[in-house]
């Protein structure tokens, strides 16, 4: 292939790289200084591009991506504070082990610090937040420049890919001219061919094998003795991508009889494998204290993924003896009681696997049946529960969404709810969430990303202060093509304020805290391709099956009351902890 | 006064000392872990707050405040990426010498790096983009951890508002309880009375007394009589906040007999000065080669503040023979052409002001007339132009906007349209801008900042992308109480990538770099406090002089058409270098 000059040849060069690994997908931000880049990107038959208008949508887009697929979608921006805006998704990818790869573009050196426009500092913009950051040198047609180049792009999808998945920073100089015409004598003739075309057909020009930490023989055995006990629990958080192996997972719990205590974004809460394993999703209403002052401690607990949502469950792990085993696969400490007492490096689901095949435990009768029994309190109260709560609607989406569906939901109330209210069952769902930081930004934008990345359904549970923060990455659904259902869960502030103790402090509770908007959200239909219906509580159900069952974009707004939620919520609780204890 | 724990002690001291500096206005984020910093500033009788949803917003809102003023308006937010989202505002601080002060709530130190929620290494977030940070002790009630406290609310001041002004970061660890409730024992009673409320009356615990840079008597008389030259240009890049002293840049020119070459956001534009100072605003147009090929060359060009927005002007200086004297008060080098020769570390308006004293320069009037030919021409083409353009709006708005007025102009294309085709005048007109790092991002919340921040008439000329980047913004129009008058040069798309090559490439053009998005942004009218009226460009000085005469807020949209905007606008500068050489 010939190349009108060294920009256009370094950026497609590094593209072709990346399609011959595994991407092929990207998302871009216009800009003047990414040019070579973008028309690298754009050209290639390969690669779809994502092309969005806000940086800080475009990576949450590109990251929900990668949440649903457990592989990279690059995202690349001009230079200035366009790569800024990035940084919220990158600090997100970060804590959550999702792959990300940033593609800047920047003033090539000597004009660095110099005052020329936008121009800032780019280097290591992301701190410690990228598992790896490089500085590319200038573009230039030499062969060893192109095999750095193209050596670059696999390590990069290998360092965003590994065990320690996570953002990977690649700054691209370039000086003019930046569009792809000809430059005389920029581009030799006798570059060697690899450097320039790539390996034969299309194998990357270093293939990638990565390796998985497990347990040796040894250590695995003492391990199958020290879980053959009576008591456990298999604890199961938030998942990294691309999420544990069910089947694994499931024989695991077969084999030592353990439930799982299944967080909603571990992966285990739905699906097949609920059908023959004890599957828990109640516990964050009667994990309470009064509970289970009378339960056994367990004998031990195996923690796999991230910390659990559900506070209750974190204080009730803490508060048990139990030996507590923290599987990480990094070796990083996920735990922030500081109360477990083992942490074994290894991936969660080989090891799950290679246990199965060791242990064989008789199911404790006595203590499973505290945990169902207490299942069943909840469940039974939920449905018999007829005052109109937040609650209910994620209760509701978990029970009516399609199958198979992708199911995002938002953080700050939704999460909780979904945690709470989200029946275990055997049906088809992938449950997504931004639970590494935790924030409300750029959760339209990830549920869109991760609806784009698959041909499941999607449903996005949001609240409205998410809604509004990233209102820019509704522009992905007509722009992108993404439908979704949006259920849109507005109180008209911040709902979770009321569960916080400031609530009872006012000033400043409503204003600072709450900060009532008043905004009115159907004024988004004019603006994006979507349809908004605002209706009661006691029509969601209907409202609902029927914008699965159709195509476009339907936001479903129900306005509802924080204050009365949270009520009702507790009140529920207060009888699930009263039928238990009494 | 009494505290009730040693969290809301620790908040209020900080605040209070805040307040007796010059802080008189916050911006706030709602969050759970800032709620110590929020009730201290909620309940402080001195401080406006300005309550805002989306952290990109606020920060910007308050960069925009201290643009106009040269103060600092406080940002808070909570743990985790809230914080992140401060970071394009932060970077544009950074580059444009605006005082900042980012205040960030993080978790106490032990639960960092724990897998904990919300937690996320805050540690130097802004890298080097921030003048001074400082991981703050976590809150205890000694006398020395107040006077501490203290002592670094007034560094922070000084770091953020000195001769390199810029952002500043504290980030606070906070545990439970973070609401003032009481805690037995939490604040002793024998606390030192000024570590605890501060010294008497509302004096600051430590005043800061800052000095700039000024040259020595010598030095002074060596630049002086180096400025003894015949031909000579004052060429005013963006200024730093809060502006030059418009009288000693005046009296500079006097002295000099040197024409001021005036960036629209130098501040010396508009103004009474310019009725006895030749200030030149059409060299946009006029310095092309052709033109100036047979102008002699300069003795000497002193320049102030950042590099000037137009290229044809940085491209003129660049290819003179003059001697070049950087100023800047930091004795950074802001000029990426590096012709410069000499740079002159000291406050340029002082500096002005002292060699005004020294220089009594007879002006060379076939030189000066050169200039305001080369302006005549251009302005009559200008008034005689009578196909519609982009570039007739930012004339219009600097012609027709009230006295006092700030106007704030996006980046992109509306501060090349300004720095074009806004003529000098004696009327009354702060223009503003984000030339630090030129992004798109944040502009609707820095031109609201600045709005809030005065009672001069707000007009923000703005493109539709930088628009759409921060809709979010527009919240602060009823929630916070700025009226502005919102000039919305809508082509539907980055118009600006019409200026340059890429333009011929298709594709990638359409889709990657214009790309059109077709967004009815009449819609924003029932989402924000605001009235929308889209006009054609013939209606538009009728209504933009209606809109400034009447209250609350209008959004003018003008839809145009950026590919003939572009074509008129360089047969006009042809029309002008023709005239010019023949």
């Amino acid at each position: 292939m010939t190349h009108p000059n060294r920009n256009t040849l370094w950026a497609r060069t590094f593209v072709d790289e990346l399609a011959r690994t595994e991407i092929n997908a990207v998302c871009i931000a216009p800009g003047s200084r990414s040019t070579p880049l973008v028309e690298a990107f754009d050209r290639h038959d390969d690669i779809e591009t994502f092309s969005h208008l806000d940086e800080r949508s475009a990576a949450y887009f590109a990251l929900g991506r990668a949440r649903r697929t457990g592989k990279v979608t690059p995202i690349v921006c001009t230079s200035g504070t366009a790569a800024a805006n990035f940084h919220p998704a990158v600090i997100e990818a970060s804590q959550a082990r999702v792959p990300m790869l940033v593609l800047t573009a920047d003033r090539p050196p000597e004009i660095r610090d110099s005052g020329a426009n936008q121009t800032i500092d780019q280097e290591k913009l992301y701190g410690d937040a990228v598992r790896w950051y490089k500085d590319m040198p200038e573009p230039e047609a030499t062969d060893r420049k192109l095999r750095s180049l193209r050596t670059t792009a696999a390590r990069a999808i290998s360092e965003a890919t590994g065990v320690d998945a996570g953002p990977v920073h690649l700054n691209f100089p370039f000086r003019k001219p930046l569009e792809p015409t000809h430059v005389d004598g920029d581009v030799p003739a006798d570059l060697d061919r690899d450097a320039l075309d790539g390996r034969d057909g299309s194998t990357p020009y270093v293939r990638t094998t990565t390796g998985a930490p497990e347990l040796s023989e040894d250590h695995l055995r003492k391990l199958a003795d020290e879980l053959t006990v009576d008591r456990g629990l298999i604890v199961a958080g938030p998942a990294d991508p691309p999420g544990f192996n069910t089947e694994a997972l499931a024989a695991f719990a077969h084999a030592t009889g353990f439930p799982i205590v299944a967080d909603p974004l571990s992966g285990l809460r739905f699906g097949g494998h609920t059908r023959t394993t004890t599957v828990l999703g109640g516990y964050d209403a009667y994990l309470d204290e009064r509970v289970t002052a009378d339960w056994p401690d367990p004998d031990v607990v195996v923690r796999i993924g991230a910390s659990p949502t559900s506070k209750p469950l974190r204080k009730y792990l803490a508060r048990t003896d139990a030996r507590q085993y923290l599987v990480d696969p990094t070796g990083q400490w996920r735990e922030a009681e500081f109360t477990s007492t083992d942490l074994v490096e290894a991936e969660p689901s080989i090891l799950a696997w290679r246990l199965s095949q060791l242990i064989r435990n008789r199911p404790d009768a006595e203590w499973n049946q505290l945990w169902t029994d207490a299942e069943d309190v909840h469940w039974d109260a939920v449905d018999a529960e007829t005052d109109a709560f937040e609650g209910r609607l994620a209760a509701d989406v978990a029970d009516l969404a399609p199958e198979p569906s992708t199911i995002f939901v938002s953080n700050s109330m939704p999460v909780r709810e979904l945690d709470r209210f989200a029946r275990p069952s055997t049906k088809a769902r992938t449950v997504l969430g931004n639970r590494g930081a935790s924030g409300i930004d750029g959760i339209v934008s990830s549920a869109l990303g991760a609806g784009s990345a698959s041909t499941d359904h999607l449903t996005l549970l949001t609240g409205d202060l998410a809604y509004y923060h990233d209102m820019n990455g509704l522009l992905a659904l007509g722009r992108l093509g993404v439908d979704a259902t949006i259920v849109l869960v507005n109180n008209d502030g911040g709902g979770i304020f009321h569960m916080l103790p400031i609530e009872d402090y006012e000033p400043p509770f409503t204003d600072q805290f709450k900060t009532p908007h008043g905004l009115d959200f159907s004024a988004t239909e004019g603006l994006y391709d979507l349809s908004f219906e605002s209706v009661e509580m006691d029509e969601f159900r209907d409202v609902y099956a029927e914008s699965v069952a159709s195509d476009g974009t339907d936001v479903i707004e129900v306005r509802t009351d924080a204050e009365s939620s949270h009520r009702v919520r507790e009140d529920l609780r207060e009888r699930v902890v009263d039928q238990l204890t009494n």
